[in-house]
């Protein structure tokens, strides 16, 4: 197959980069400062440029988008709406503007994140963002069916611990290459309109 | 109890309102263009001279909020983004900013909506943002406790078929009163992070 991965030169991107290569993919990369193709996502004109290049793909990978974390006191109106731009709507985007470039059977797989589902603290907006992404997949995948919609909603990674592990005391971490199984689930297998917990 | 409905025009809003005032509560009606204080929370300058007047509560309710109905296809990312800002992101702001005027054991409750668990065509953009609401409902309510914060999820109302009961095809309407009896269990109950589905 060949796909795109949006977010490549990230944690989850890297591993998913290597994984889909590793199973013979033909794969091209997107990061907004490297990759095949430089494309900040949440730029509606950078991504337009983004599909003239790329043309047509059998599934789209993406493992972007920041949110910000923070006690919910702190978090401005700013902050929620950042969130959702760079997180969110940029992956929204992403489905609308890809509809033409990927065949029937094609799929999508966006990242969510566990905070949706087990809320933790200062992760208000990071639950918002993730709660629309997965919302969003499950309805759109019966829109735009026979292509496919999913998304993976992984816990803090173990690569992140330092980092992260912090916001989610006592939660099982996710190894990034277990990360990569579950896009590559999605993209391999059949189901459309899922969220992939893991782990 | 003093309580401040926002949306207090609309069907939702009418049906809480007056289950609230039969049931002796003190009521605020706010409205963008009718009730006892005119405001549009999707406004942050509208929204701070709201709490200036309004004071302090016992529990806000919020049954406001639009969103836009269209094909995948058909939908801008304004479309989505202006839904997120006039029902998830007025709605998150009205918490946010009405926090300190909220006592310990108040509550807030919000309102979102069937499609985010049970999807229907056109309906992506309502999917979305409802599943931001009830995300951030269950992660907010980790955090300000022992305020309260929970969200009523209705399926198309009886008294809308005729304008959505084509988006529905199928769908066991609620009745706006039922609605309202969603409300009244978020406000005179005692639970928190629940989002409360209709019927």
């Amino acid at each position: 197959m060949r796909i795109i991965i949006v977010g490549a030169a990230g944690k989850a991107g890297q591993a998913v980069h290597q994984l889909m290569r590793e199973r013979g993919h033909d794969i091209v990369t997107v990061g907004r400062t490297s990759g095949d193709v430089r494309c900040d996502i949440s730029d509606e004109a950078q991504l337009a440029r983004m599909w003239q290049q790329v043309g047509q793909v059998d599934a789209v990978v993406s493992a972007a988008g920041e949110v910000t974390y923070a006690p919910i006191g702190e978090l401005s109106a700013a902050d929620f709406d950042t969130s959702w731009k760079q997180k969110a709507l940029a992956q929204i985007n992403l489905v609308r503007t890809g509809l033409d470039h990927v065949p029937p059977r094609g799929s999508f797989t966006l990242i969510s994140g566990i905070p949706s589902r087990d809320p933790v603290i200062s992760g208000v907006a990071a639950a918002t963002v993730n709660g629309a992404i997965e919302s969003f997949v499950r309805a759109a995948a019966i829109e735009i069916a026979p292509r496919r919609i999913n998304a993976v909603s992984p816990s803090v990674f173990t690569e992140s611990l330092d980092d992260f592990g912090d916001y989610f005391p006592g939660f099982a971490p996710v190894d990034v290459a277990d990360v990569a199984r579950g896009f590559q689930k999605a993209v391999e297998g059949a189901a459309t309109g899922e969220v992939i917990a893991l782990p």
